[in-house]
């Protein structure tokens, strides 16, 4: 009866178990986490290296000015000697003068004089800057990819700090420098050597009280359980002989799905600083996911020292973060997901229900707001509000078939494919109806609410007519009849494209609905050339978001009608 | 100098800190994992419960397939008591005889004498099943939603367990029934009780040799570091009175993005058995991840048990799991996601191609095949070929401007807006030709390679002209003159649509390519009524993937050619 597992088959003797690290006195393991570490971002240096489309200028300004906004204090802005386009961002921060007076840059260079000197040139002019160094010196790469002894390792790292200094003082007098130096590959290194590397690296930088040392630690490629990272940096710590003028910093990757672990373990076990990226962007399976790491912090109390609270949200920083790197966030990535908020089973629904309504008896007993007192509710760790987000309860269509949910009705009867955030909260609105009205919805019923909700309401807006131009090198241009609380009007506006010079029109009305588009989708509803096309937009309308829905032959009518749909519903 | 963070401003001060255990002799860290767990795949039931489209009976039969040949000997296949679609699939599944011998699957249920009978009545008929009963235990779900003492709670419990032996009895007579219990939010629940609870589960179950009882801890919702969990298994094992006979199991959700992490330490705790789903569905943030901790059972040289190199691979996994649950796996996710075997900078790539020649050059040395050799390769933890995957270096154009990528091009001057995949598989045949000819390409001459390789291609196919006919109920004809190796055919294909009866239509030909879509996508290339679109159709070509481009006025034909596309690149 108990069941026999099976070999899988699979070549695991190609590999070998990573060898534990010989430390049974450890301390982290009783220790608890009490304060946000020092944070860099490597959005723009580890984060932008690894993207299918790096970012153009435009979007690493955009990267920055979120950074800055959400409070982050150091930010590795690129890797100028390897990149003509990174040098030249480092010199448009800099001459454009915007860096704050509290944020120091830093940039990131391998050891060799040249590519030293040049990275030195890039920071020309800036008050605080940070020269991030870094060699390799895990046995592999030793002997397959620098074929050197660990003493030639050791000097590159001795040599190139001490050109950093020399070209540092040739330089950038205006500038107070800082250094970092990594020791890469840390995790599959012999600890004795990084060790040894790391002290002679700081012979030769001198820190002293007002003059730090940042000793970075990079679990380049995840290589144990992240207990293992943890015990390698208190074996690291314990060894260092300037403890007190050295920061101990983390730069963990995701390898193995552990990095949020190694880091907060690697925290418990002494370090100072973690670098890592906006959920989790960096070579392969990424950085460490900054945003998962403060929210962490948050749930237990403890400021993050970061906001994910800022105006929009944790949704405005994710939107923010998919522009600039053409990648998705994931439906279920802690804190920030579409669907980590929703409540799926029914008798989760009623608990969460239940634990609000305690919350507000509670609030009401005390005469105080819901928001000053221990948030407690069952299945939700925050209080989505707290990061700009709603809890949403998805309903389930009562049936027999299996095809249960309320998109896959409109999507198996009506064609329409919505887009994940907009079936949600049309799952609210389905939700809000059969609270007030009880029981359960045929498909019928939920097809009504659907058409009246987004597809036939007709006041304040609706769409007559529509002329468009186009021409290459101009913006394009749209002129437009419609009416407005049933009286006609002529509307002109001019964009990139018919989308954005139909709310530019439409902005200019006394309404002042203040509209914005965040996302757009669009499809055919069937194949062939007199098919309709669905356009589904998701708005901003004066601070509150909306779907909007248009279904028309014409595919840029639908997507008009679409952002109609959104304001009328506002 | 040293940067100094400012409070984010956000009220962290609703939050309170996870109180320790106190368990200063803990062994767990010093133990390192030697085998695979026990797995019980829940993507039937707590992944299936938290989709936005739960799975019809065809998707819930493939899904269940998969976990069956990957090898999987424990399925929780549903809810059949709150779910008369889960009820109907339990008996789909017994009545049709798919269960293999060696499989155990399972029900949940809560603790009501009803809705226990109906789930033993879900499995007249199967040989072997596990009952698995849940009741909630923490202080919030005992004040908030049940208004019940530390008794009353226990009470339901053990009554449960009573009325599970009693319905067993009565319906199941022809069935080797096993049991599971789980403490629901175990992780907010004080250990004692816990134990207390459990222990008075185990006198009414009376496990003893060959008659184990399933003690399953679910971290229902992550509460705090990983290491938190590992200490709280680690106590409970302890206070166990009957641990020969007892299944320690674990049930780990991502609600801080460390259920991976959190299931390793667990297990180094002394847990024995793991439950999951792959890729991490489940409500909210997900259970753990089945596939990131089978692959990194792998990669330490442990034989995980389960198969990630099935026929096609870790992607036919992953496509399978994307079809059943309708939701994405991230582009970054461990071991599977499309980015993870791939290296963006020059420096990786430099030290991967030394790697990798090294390896040969070992293997050329000791006269043996390459994966008979111990992996070791920079970085890239496993070698992609053991999960059916390929290393791809990304090779970056070289411009001022920062729109560095491949892709950028021919979105920005083509309007191709590729697929990732196809983004990367065309990224390969570039590079193929920068290393045969050296140096960097410009624009143009990436056009001219993109053209050549997917648009111009005229042999062995040739589209000549089309006819499709549909009609309601009936599946969609198509006629199509081709012409093969320069001779026109006249083929016909039905199917769901004009894409599959093309399939159809050419798979019949003697050349004998055995075309499959794996995916497709489509877009128009600009608006208006008389725009071009473009398809991207990836296709197994006689058990090779190819990506195949068609531009057209006519969508559908735009899409044959995408097929033509492929089967001229193969």
């Amino acid at each position: 009866m108990i069941p026999q597992q099976k070999t899988s088959g699979m070549p695991f003797q190609r590999y070998r178990p990573f060898p534990p690290i010989d430390l049974p006195d450890r301390t982290w393991p009783s220790k608890v986490i009490t304060e946000a570490p020092r944070w860099l971002s490597t959005d723009l240096r580890d984060g932008n290296q690894a993207l299918i489309d790096p970012m153009n200028p435009a979007r690493k300004m955009t990267m920055f000015n979120l950074l800055v906004k959400m409070g982050y204090k150091e930010i590795e802005v690129g890797f100028p000697s390897a990149s003509e386009t990174d040098f030249a961002f480092v010199r448009q921060l800099i001459e454009g003068d915007h860096i704050p007076d509290d944020v120091t840059i830093s940039v990131l260079t391998q050891a060799r004089e040249d590519l030293i000197e040049r990275s030195v040139q890039s920071l020309v002019g800036v008050p605080r800057a940070n020269i991030h160094l870094y060699n390799a010196l895990a046995p592999l790469f030793r002997r397959v990819v620098f074929r050197a002894s660990k003493d030639e390792i050791k000097d590159i790292a001795v040599r190139g700090t001490e050109m950093v200094m020399k070209h540092g003082e040739a330089h950038l007098d205006m500038t107070v420098i800082g250094y970092e130096y990594s020791p890469e590959i840390f995790t599959s290194t012999e600890l004795p050597f990084s060790v040894e590397v790391c002290e002679a690296v700081s012979d030769v930088w001198q820190p002293e009280d007002g003059r730090e040392i940042i000793l970075n630690l990079p679990a380049t490629i995840e290589v144990a359980t992240p207990n293992v990272y943890a015990d390698q940096i208190e074996w690291f710590g314990r060894q260092l002989t300037r403890r007190e003028n050295t920061v101990i910093s983390l730069h963990p990757h995701n390898d193995r799905g552990t990095a949020v672990a190694a880091t907060e373990l690697a925290m418990m076990a002494g370090a100072d600083r973690v670098e890592g990226c906006l959920f989790g962007h960096g070579e392969r399976t990424g950085n460490v996911d900054l945003v998962t790491l403060g929210m962490n912090l948050f749930s237990q109390g403890i400021d993050p020292m970061v906001d994910f609270a800022i105006e929009g949200g944790i949704d405005e920083i994710r939107r923010t973060v998919e522009y600039c790197t053409s990648l998705p966030v994931h439906p279920r990535h802690p804190y920030a997901g579409d669907l980590v908020y929703t409540a799926f089973s029914g008798s989760h629904q009623d608990a969460i229900k239940k634990g609000l309504e305690d919350l507000d008896r509670q609030a009401a007993e005390q005469g105080v707001p819901v928001g000053e007192l221990p948030w407690e509710a069952p299945y939700l760790p925050i209080d989505p509000k707290d990061v700009g987000r709603t809890y949403e309860a998805v309903i389930r269509v009562n049936s027999q078939s299996g095809k249960g949910g309320v998109a896959y009705i409109l999507k198996a009867e009506h064609k329409l494919d919505l887009p994940r955030r907009a079936q949600i909260e049309f799952s609210r609105v389905i939700q809000e109806r059969t609270d007030a009205e009880g029981g359960e919805m045929s498909p019928e019923a939920i097809w009504e609410v659907f058409s009246s909700e987004y597809l036939t309401r007709e006041t304040p807006l609706q769409l007559n007519s529509v002329h468009t131009s186009s021409a290459a090198g101009e913006k394009d241009a749209l002129d437009v009849n419609v009416y407005v609380d049933g009286e006609i009007q002529s509307l002109h506006g001019e964009g990139n494209g018919p989308l954005s010079a139909f709310v530019a029109a439409i902005n200019e009305l006394p309404q002042q609905w203040d509209v914005r588009v965040l996302d757009y989708a669009e499809h055919a509803l069937s194949a062939g050339g007199d098919a309709l096309a669905a356009a589904y937009v998701e708005c901003l309308v004066r601070d509150q978001v909306y779907w909007g829905v248009g279904v028309d032959a014409n595919i840029v009518t639908a997507s008009l009608k679409a952002v109609i749909s959104a304001v009328n519903r506002a």
